[in-house]
């Protein structure tokens, strides 16, 4: 018989076992000393030890079993998700089990929940922005351990490959984004299945369980004290954004930065102008409801290609004595990369590409715009090496550089995941935060 | 009565004054001081001094007057230059005249000979590579005087508009490069003239002339000891290409650099590569003849597209495990531009364009090989700001770091400046000098 792993979520609530993922009972120790948290013996470094050891120990009890939970499972293409109860394996080499505590929706789901990808696969458990905790680990894992708190990241970092030796690069030859890949990289398989029947995953991530497994060098340890249910948003959108940026873009403080498109990736990439101390952060969207909204993350000035007849990067150029300093594009259409490009500054100008562009785009430009020394660059994951570097996005948020709670929106429990569908599908949030502990 | 002011090249041969440039006549103190260098009272700085301020006395004679010189004028498109006696107004606010030592012939000189421009300027004194001496300074010249060593350079530096003060850009507002004006900018009327007709400038340099009027932000002050008959190569191709990867691509030590294109940018390029440490160093050509020369340059190995189906930056790929880390463009071809853009390997590989397009031509390419962390920028002048880096470069020759006597495949007199065509047309020629100060 399967044991169910419970809740460990930042309530400081342990369910240490039950039968059935709808049944929570609360561990009255654990609940006192949330309450006395600075009257524990030893202080706050002892509480965090304590918990640990008891997670850990709690955690012994699944370990190498099979563990049964809830999982959103799309069956098919387009239709609403399903939770049930799912079989998640034990790990395997380089492998590790996680908890899922918190998750929200990203674009990359619904598209490929849409089969818009290249190979649809269902039944399928998407998912892959998320926060949890390390429940086991699989032979060879040295770097996690029981308890320890992560970001399941939707691409890699082995450590070992070229691109992971390069400072330059964060896209690893091993564990880089695969969306056609529906089972572990280590030996071909799935760890979901129902009724023996196996459920593929998705991004090596499938954070829409309460369980999943993950391949090592795709899971960031990060800071303990950190709140998973805000935190989990660096696992992709936000990131991405944020590092085309900061790491690519580089905007000097005072500087001007033309955003294209005010979805959450590009409030996130005007976070990241707000933090390098940009002074002027136009914003570029055909939705004008959005401006109100990119205030709030720095974008001061707001421009719609729907009311001017002649190309943007042409009105931009007319706003900024000849273009802006940085721009960063952040929705994939093609037209919009092309006007990114061309409206910065001659000089001394960068443009950074962060949207997935459709297959059959081709970007098309004078070279004379090249030759004029601006620079065009493209961006994966924010050019953040997931192991390496997230852990440092995770502190820019706790000491409060980076705010976070400007893009949650919405939250739902996981009961009721298929309206963070409803509320992406119909542009009303940025993110929607699921939250897999249900309240009781 | 005008003065020719003579001659003053690197053998400290110095012709005090001459009514017709055919004549030339020795000073024998001077001549004395050069074969007894080292006993010089004073060692070798006091001769430098004695040098500067005979030097700066002879001008004072010229100084404010026209000076009738020697000059190869185009009269039309496509004929033999003519050399000419000219008159050369003196400079105005802002102006310096320079006299002109050594030259040597770009590909750029010959495109606009042959009114391949978009506006051609007939009768015209082409010549933009040179080094020369400060002669005499308009009103408001305070950063050079007559004696300075310099180089003419076909952009300028007014050190104040926005280009000039960022540190990215060389392409300053006041003095970019403008292949359409003949005339100062000052005042809009040419310098030039014979028999009152005048006779159009080119690029702010023309230094197929004995002397020569410049805005004083087109003229670096160089190091008296550099030998202008080398380090005029500085002016133009050479620091375009050196800096396309010293400044721009920037490989480090050990890495795999492409150069498309093995003229003498191209070649400057691969120089780049070599001083930068850079351990590949693979020169693309439809050419296969100059493989041979390029090997001085540093280029250890060769790839002629002809020799292949596919395109070029596949075989480039195979050849370096997915790409080259640095590849720079001199060619302008648009195919080269787009190859060299996606031979670079992804996550790291930077694409710099360096050869300067047609103007019809479109640069086309996947968005993704951008999103894959690929970076594509353009070079103005190998990036460097005229006034203010070209004198380092000029002390990279010096130290022996940067080689310069491998460009020089030819040398000829003034008098035989229509060689330095031939040479060039025919493909025979990297650079070919003109010096001129006549054989006596």
């Amino acid at each position: 018989m399967e044991e169910s792993a419970g809740n460990l979520g930042t309530g400081c609530k342990l369910i240490l076992s039950c039968n059935s993922w709808t049944k929570h009972s609360e561990v009255a120790g654990l609940v006192v000393i949330k309450s006395n948290y600075k009257h524990f013996p030893g202080g706050e470094g002892s509480l965090k030890s304590f918990k640990m050891s008891s997670i850990a120990s709690k955690f012994i009890r699944t370990a190498g079993k099979v563990i049964r939970c809830r999982a959103a499972v799309a069956w098919e293409a387009r239709k609403p998700l399903s939770i049930e109860e799912v079989e998640v394996a034990p790990p395997k080499a380089l492998e590790v089990r996680l908890k899922i505590l918190h998750t929200s929706l990203c674009h990359t789901d619904v598209h490929f929940w849409e089969a818009k990808g290249q190979n649809p696969l269902f039944p399928r458990i998407f998912g892959h922005e998320a926060g949890g905790i390390v429940e086991s680990v699989g032979e060879g894992v040295t770097d996690l351990k029981p308890g320890d708190h992560v970001l399941p990241v939707f691409t890699g970092e082995c450590m070992e490959c070229p691109h992971c030796k390069s400072e330059e690069s964060n896209m690893c030859d091993l564990l880089r984004i695969n969306t056609d890949r529906g089972v572990m990289i280590g030996d071909g398989n799935s760890r979901f299945s129902i009724n023996n029947k196996p459920i593929y995953h998705f991004l090596g991530t499938s954070t829409f369980s309460e369980y999943t497994v993950c391949h090592v060098g795709t899971v960031a340890k990060i800071n303990p004290s950190a709140p998973l249910d805000k935190v989990c948003l660096l696992s992709c959108g936000i990131s991405t954004g944020l590092g085309a940026t900061l790491n690519v873009a580089k905007p000097t403080k005072g500087s001007t930065v033309a955003i294209f498109g005010l979805g959450s990736v590009g409030l996130a990439a005007a976070e990241g102008a707000r933090i390098a101390g940009a002074s002027r952060i136009i914003g570029i969207d055909v939705n004008s409801n959005r401006f109100n909204q990119a205030k709030k993350f720095g974008v001061n000035e707001f421009v719609n290609p729907k009311d001017y007849d002649k190309p943007i990067q042409e009105v931009l150029a007319d706003m900024t004595n000849g273009g802006v300093d940085r721009s960063i594009e952040c929705t994939g259409n093609i037209d919009a990369m092309i006007s990114a490009f061309e409206c910065v500054h001659d000089g001394w100008g960068v443009a950074v590409l962060a949207g997935v562009p459709n297959k059959d785009a081709v970007f098309k430009t004078h070279p004379m715009n090249l030759l004029k020394e601006r620079t065009l660059k493209g961006t994966f994951f924010g050019n953040y090496k997931p192991r390496t570097d997230i852990p440092s996005v995770v502190e820019k948020y706790m000491n409060k550089e980076l705010e976070l709670e400007k893009f949650i929106t919405h939250e739902v429990p996981f009961s009721e995941i298929n309206k963070a569908f409803d509320y992406m599908l119909k542009g009303e949030s940025l993110r929607c935060i699921i939250h897999m502990e249900e309240e009781t």
